[in-house]
């Protein structure tokens, strides 16, 4: 494929990832949407046609109860991938493993969301971590939302040569807002029942050399996740250099409690007026000034927004498979670019 | 002024219901945007200087605390409402009563919200009940969301012949979202205290007409009212007889609970894959395929996004003042069309 | 059975409700419980033995299970059934059905709760409304919460002659506190899907006489159910009389939010510092000052204990099939006696 | 005093503490409850009096107001002081300060609560850390909940010489269930905004020698706190080493998730099952099963009853500085026996 071309992408799932994966692709100038498949035929398919998406049933079935239902619908998944150089799965968990399989047989490049196993592609990707481990693959799986915070961020100390070992507390949203009707937590705190959680030795799965530990437990809302770590230096440090170091990575953005940004509900509604759709954080959103370094100890605290930070990783991903940018920086330049990523800094003045 | 002239409009206070409205006139073809005054200094005024919008001080010394925190002021409100042909107050309610003085003085038209009084203004302002009364006044007072909701809706059943008494129970969500880290309810349900309710009465002030009651709870959400009405009607109809009384309403979108729209957050998930700024609804969305009719009894629910609802009312009160659209379908015409209001409807496809 | 014998209660399941049940008729000096049966091998029927009750598994597969978790176990549910007079089925719904054969197999009178349908039993109990028609039947169905709740409260305005036709929004609790960590609704409403509610015509298999309509809706909170009513008198009243009617009844409880009584957690606290196991609120709470009376039209709110109401009511229900006792106001009375019902009003000084 | 006279216990305001507190003198043999002052007229006084508590207005303007509300009012604080041979200060923050002055002016021993400062009293109390320094003391502070768990179980690996640095973050329950009603965060996170949050230095206010950091986050329920952390041990040891530390702790109840305890909720359940007034949890309940040990380092969590778990350490105080009991473990000792604590691990059999 010569590198004028765009990329064709298909989405199957088109859910709070396959949505947002959606309009990211559609917004890159080196890719286009092939269109998007999924199984449900109510509200939610109806805003993918109204956007001007191609609407593919998952399968023949799928697509009948779509046009029964009404939706302007352009065929089913396997005429779908036939017009795609690659495909992102954001179908739900069980699902996604058994379409590897029908990827596989087409040869056709693929990339499974953080639900999967590592084994699934034998590839973990975060765009500043793994990028060039992933070009030319046939497919990788882009790290879960919590995971790709902590390479983001862990990634930003080592890079300064200043990360020894990690220790964090994972405050997980219970549900997202779309299904927030159908199941949540209420008036309670959840923990994981396994210390520590899976999120560090997923971690590893991009990069083997972090010595970081998680615990992780289910808090009543649904806006975001919010991480507090520990940190043991390699040596004692100033702040500066840390906050430095954060400041230098590619999709962290400093944000300041004493600018009023001071819970997460506020952070999400700056992203509302910034027009970010869906209030999308895609960025590490951490704050400078709660931040404290004492010795060769570093104590913060961090935002993730779970629907939103993994969708320019799968949008670095899908050029790193596709092999024609082969420089991370490059890639994550032109999605930062078309995201608006780098604007949250640059909105508060700073 | 002359028709082609646009309307210079200022904005005093820059919350949830003043940015809303700086948005929305900015959309107009027929207004422009002479600015926005407000106090605070954080995160809030400078999303307003990244749209381009001017920026005043509540007063000078605002004005100057602004410049201290690093945000770029054009003046204090004295110079901002020196510019305007008529200002909206969206301050909160003692502010306001005091800026009335201010407006007063100056002879500037002027529009408060629905947390004063109908006696701050003598007016009280439905786009589809009271336009035509407003035209060419000095001043109204756009009414608060819940009552502009029951306004529509009564409006709808009155104009269609079918309307004797209505008695409403009205959840109100606890907090906005934007504010939910400082105050709210959790975990209870607070009753106001008074029944009942002062909407009930506060509909009576735009229309003496209607017979209503209303009885208010505080909810713990933060996302939208939410409304259940049992209607006496003037005689025993047919359901389809009330579903088009409705469906003859500008600004009533029905929605289908059979479409998957089960629950609030259902229905605001589908905002934000419209695109709508801030996941805005700015309709009633009432659930037709929920509604009962028997023998001469209506019994329906409806959602009403308290932040939203009262924007395109305030865009119609602008043009009724000013008094260059004597008619209210023609006002509400322009309003719906910058703000895509009827989209919803069209985009369930039905 | 001699007046002077106690009825021996068997009880299968042992959640929510069953265990309420268990101390209630532990606490009835005509009833003695002859033991507990449930499923679960987890800190819950723990909790049973270390109050002394006899616990029973399922079944024998259940008993091994439980046994091998360190519980003491009595034995299996038939051996629990054969030391009883009467059972209360206090399982889950789609058990409850199944289990109905056994009993009526071994000839042995049951009682069934809410969940299941009136024509399981052909009867439905609300002890002020129905207790004479149970006296000395095989089986009756006590039903729920909401129910219960309608049924005593319209029963209290038929008695006085003012009933005429009653409308009400039962804002329903999402989920019980002891599993609001496996599911509930977050930050939204639930509209139920069909209007009306199945509780009006629920309320119906007690009295059919009642002109009852209901909607109803889930809510993110933990504590109780709350109803807001409209209702239609016979005639013009004073609301005073209506005052006097609830007042009369034997398990409503006047509360004033003028006491500090303002919203649903303040009573539930209230009850814990009664002292109340589980801080049952057994009586329907209603707001005494909150009320109004206009002309023919009675508008109040009261709240509902989901977990409690229906308490009393199947203590009541146990007398009623055993025939012994053949007055309701005898029965209702020993049951209030017991559980402190009455106190709530007394407490409150007036 | 002889051993054997009652200790007469006053206590100055009775809200969530206070009433508590209340409670639990009036169940211990060497104590007796003087009366109770508060400053409220509504419901919560009644259920003082309800209980037989002598109630006390804080002044005789709220003792004549009391009065009026129809209450049975022994006097005002003064008098109740009087009669008492110590006082617990129980009342809002910036009233306690203020209130020491008329203590020590009577040169009577008092106890003021984790909201006031170490400097007001000098002496900071936990039962387990500084008893000792405590007896015959005029005054002493019990601290904070939060603080109180912290030294709980910091002290429980001190003694067993395995604690060397901790590290710990904690979610903080953002309103009490009985003011939940008029305050509290709503669907989000609101961290503190510094680092290193106050509760680690307020523990070295109790035991200087611990090195300890924390950080704090406010989160949207109301049961109770929930602290991780991860703890640098002397050495490297074994699971049941540190499992041992804590099990030899007189107030740190070990929990098992495997137990069906999963959440905060289910352990709050329990609580009620066992019959705890107000559902009190007077230990720090620690997931045995799901903490882990790795080397040198301890990763676990557990649930810290913010109401309660201040109650037994109050009733130490109060033994301490009256002085007839010098032993902290006799104080300890008798205090859980009256409460019932250590009923907790017994209850789960093992």
């Amino acid at each position: 494929m010569a590198e004028r071309e765009k990329v064709r992408v298909a989405i199957n799932g088109y859910g709070v990832i396959g949505k947002r994966v959606a309009d990211a692709v559609a917004l890159q100038h080196d890719m286009e949407l092939a269109g998007v498949a999924d199984v449900a035929t109510d509200w939610r398919p109806r805003m993918a046609t109204r956007k001007g998406y191609a609407l593919y049933g998952a399968t023949a079935e799928h697509a009948g109860a779509m046009r029964d239902a009404g939706l302007a619908v352009a065929g089913a998944l396997d005429e779908l991938l036939d017009t795609a150089d690659l495909v992102v799965d954001c179908t739900p968990k069980r699902i996604a493993a058994q379409n590897v399989g029908i990827y596989r047989n087409r040869k056709l490049k693929f990339i499974v969301q953080g639900g999967e196993k590592h084994e699934v592609t034998g590839h973990s990707f975060v765009a500043e971590a793994s990028y060039a481990s992933a070009v030319g693959r046939d497919s990788t799986r882009v790290v879960s939302c919590n995971t790709t915070s902590i390479v983001r961020t862990l990634t930003a100390l080592k890079n300064a040569g200043l990360l020894r070992r990690a220790r964090g507390t994972l405050l997980r949203r219970a549900t997202d807002p779309w299904e927030s009707h159908l199941g949540g937590i209420m008036n309670t705190l959840v923990p994981e029942p396994g210390i520590p959680s899976h999120q560090g030795p997923d971690a590893q799965s991009v990069d083997p050399d972090l010595d970081v530990v998680t615990m992780a437990v289910k808090v009543p809302e649904t806006l975001a996740h919010l991480h507090y770590w520990s940190v043991q230096l390699t040596r004692p440090a100033e702040k500066s250099e840390v906050v430095e170091a954060f400041g230098a990575a590619s999709r962290i953005a400093l944000i300041r409690n004493g600018d009023g940004l001071t819970a997460l509900n506020a952070v999400t509604e700056m992203m509302a007026d910034m027009g970010r759709p869906h209030d999308s954080l895609y960025e590490v959103a951490l704050w400078e000034d709660m931040m404290r370094v004492e010795g060769d100890e570093a104590f913060y605290a961090y935002m993730v927004d779970n629907q939103a930070i993994v969708i320019p990783e799968t949008v670095d991903a899908i050029r790193a498979l596709i092999g024609n940018v082969c420089d991370a920086r490059e890639s994550i330049a032109r999605t930062n670019a078309a995201l608006g990523i780098g604007a949250v800094v640059h909105a508060l003045g700073r």
